[in-house]
């Protein structure tokens, strides 16, 4: 994959700058493409993947080759893999981007002056998308469709275990684009997997990326932390708490906190924590740990709950402070809904907290008390995604306080700016 | 100003370390603050500063003193200056701000899911504010308003020149918190001018601190560019500029370039550059040249304007990219609105443009084509205050595309997150 002639020629520095002028070139240009456009490219690629998936599967299987060699755990392995079937959830989460509604140059607010002028704010894009990720070959079509759909350019770096499979993806989304009259330089995939490719796209290529959306590991996101100089969608972990009040139904909460742990353990919407009101311990605590045990989950307790449920390992501070990605969670019981708010306030990595209970003050104190990107109040914490939101899809969960919190879609890829119609005023 | 016992405590970093802690402790308490006590705050405040008009004005001209003995420019002791007009403009900024709707816990958006999942998008405040600004006593009030306002705790570094101004107008604002019940470290003053408070407030106060405002020239933009680990509402130079178009109504041309230009010189939404269509050089040209200059414009341009207005001085390339903040413009011709788009997309800091034409399709153009946080058609780029907006008030005009473009009011001091509201649902 290492672009000889860049290197020869002397640095990636160089390779990474002509890649950020191209991307800004394409934004311009996509800045003001039709609608029409954007989704006939969309239909275009969804059809290329399909039309490609000989070719696509086959060099898959390259990179599935490669990574068993180098003796890749069977869960990285799975996240690199792809077969005919998520092919077609590829192709189909396209079509989904496809089918929502343009949000560029939408009209989010306008009102006239006293003085006549007539102001909007009008949805923008944000111009060109840098994507650094890791593994999963699927967000290179699904970020490559969020940022057309929403007029960006994009930039995509992925890991060097799914080079070829992306490889032969973007092939495949190019076609698209070419199909629709669209410019191809709208989708550049970075075609080295040096190191320090990251770094310059953390910097910004010379002013030509916008933001740069991280999906990865403690160590990228470490990195980004680190060198990044350009404004970055936080993708931090989902330290996810469930409180189950004392006015919570029981089987509602058994179902809650059952599917918030155990559904899928290795996303970010996945509950890490259950935080159990002191007025609860007699009545919930031990029906929803032994459905949690049956369910195959280990719990990890405070001394407290151990003492009425000792099947349980004992938790320490850290346990509280600990994504698991795993079938384990960490058990506390706290003082009522205040007692919660302080334990999620001290834990929390304001991803998704979810609270089970019938009393509506405790929901409302919940809701206003906790400063997390999702609530939810009786509903489980794997909602925590762009298409069960309705979004249609989503380059991934932000968890920080700027731009867009919670699932970014396409309408979280825009920005906006104002546009003042006069008849010749001027300012006294 | 500096304080001794931190210093002799050993370190800035402790000192800033306890002021974000207390920010952050504010900060939590300010988020479930009612409508009410930040209102009955806001007029106190207002009330405190007319009150203290005499203490204040005394620590003015203390501080005018210090500026005078060091040989500070007449207009830095100009920016630096209160007086009995400007103490009561400030007042009467703060009512405006407490006038304005309260943007914390409004929903944005709110619809059903087909399983029954309600979701809501609700203001939030961002949390903690940190402002960094230079000479302006009256940020200080600004920015404690509309922070407080907007739900959020504000940590305030102004410059040493204005200190005990800042000082003086501080303690008013605490006194009018008090009076409403709201926490005294809602709103904080900077006790030290060492240059390393800064430093840890770019780091972001281990965590305390959600977006820093910078207030300030180019030096501190280029600190806070280079050191800044949280994010940043980017204020860069406001290098404006007026495009002159064939179609324009001539009359109106003058009035609105005159006005862009020299109403006030020395704000950022002043115009610095002019642009005329090439199909105009001979009808509005040398009228407009004439009317700067008989405004006391300086005017340099490009050798093809100076063939028809020999007075101008040569324009260089690089004064295409100068943000004067004086009588002086820079002036070229352009190959109508294509041009005129090309020109701004070279030298533009994405701040204001104005076009000036009657025809629809060139406005349509110069609005799609330009990528500014605000475009003007037929009006002053000197509307660019978030004032005329009709915002109330604003703490600074963001050029960045993240969370806030233009200016950045109450409304733009807020996040947002999620609240879904469900009767127990699991996803399969």
């Amino acid at each position: 994959m290492l672009d000889r002639s860049a290197t020869e020629a002397g640095s990636i520095e160089a390779l990474m700058a002509a890649i950020g002028q191209r991307a800004r070139r394409a934004a311009r240009s996509l800045a003001t493409a039709p609608t029409e456009a954007k989704n006939a490219a969309l239909e275009a690629m969804a059809d290329s993947i399909l039309q490609a998936r000989d070719t696509i599967l086959s060099e898959n299987r390259a990179d599935i080759e490669r990574a068993k060699e180098s003796g890749m755990a069977a869960s990285f392995i799975d996240r690199l893999t792809l077969d005919e079937a998520r092919l077609g959830a590829i192709a189909d989460g396209i079509r989904a981007v496809a089918a929502l509604p343009d949000p560029v140059g939408a009209t989010i607010a306008a009102w006239e002056r006293p003085n006549g002028l007539r102001i909007e704010r009008v949805r923008t894009p944000l111009g060109v998308v840098g994507v650094i990720y890791e593994s999963r070959p699927n967000v290179t079509a699904d970020a490559g469709a969020l940022c057309l759909k929403s007029g960006n350019a994009v930039i995509l770096r992925g890991g060097s275990d799914s080079a070829r499979s992306s490889a032969a993806i973007h092939a495949a989304l190019v076609a698209g684009l070419v199909h629709a009259g669209l410019p191809e330089d709208a989708i550049q995939i970075v075609p080295s997997t040096d190191r320090a490719a990251v770094g310059e796209m953390l910097k910004g290529l010379g002013g030509a990326i916008d933001v740069i959306v991280p999906r990865g590991g403690r160590s990228l996101v470490a990195r980004v932390q680190d060198e990044a100089r350009v404004p970055v969608f936080a993708h931090l972990e989902g330290l996810c708490h469930v409180y189950v009040d004392g006015a919570a139904d029981l089987e509602m909460a058994i179902d809650v906190v059952v599917n918030s742990k155990m559904r899928r353990t290795g996303i970010c919407g996945a509950a890490e924590t259950l935080l159990v009101d002191r007025a609860a311990a007699n009545t919930h605590l031990l029906p929803i740990l032994e459905a949690l045990r049956t369910a195959g989950c280990e719990i990890r307790a405070t001394d407290e709950v151990r003492q009425r449920y000792p099947t349980a390992e004992p938790a320490g501070e850290e346990d509280f402070d600990t994504e698991y990605l795993d079938a384990i969670i960490s058990v506390a019981l706290v003082d009522g809904v205040d007692g919660a708010i302080a334990h999620i306030e001290r834990h929390s990595s304001h991803h998704t907290e979810a609270v089970v209970t019938a009393n509506e003050a405790v929901a409302a104190a919940f809701f206003a008390g906790v400063d997390s990107a999702i609530l939810l109040h009786n509903a489980s914490t794997q909602f925590a995604d762009g298409g069960e939101f309705g979004m249609g899809a989503e380059i991934g969960i932000a968890t920080g306080k700027m731009h867009a919190r919670g699932p970014v879609g396409v309408e979280q890829l825009t920005s906006f700016n104002y546009r003042v119609r006069g008849t010749g005023q001027t300012r006294p």
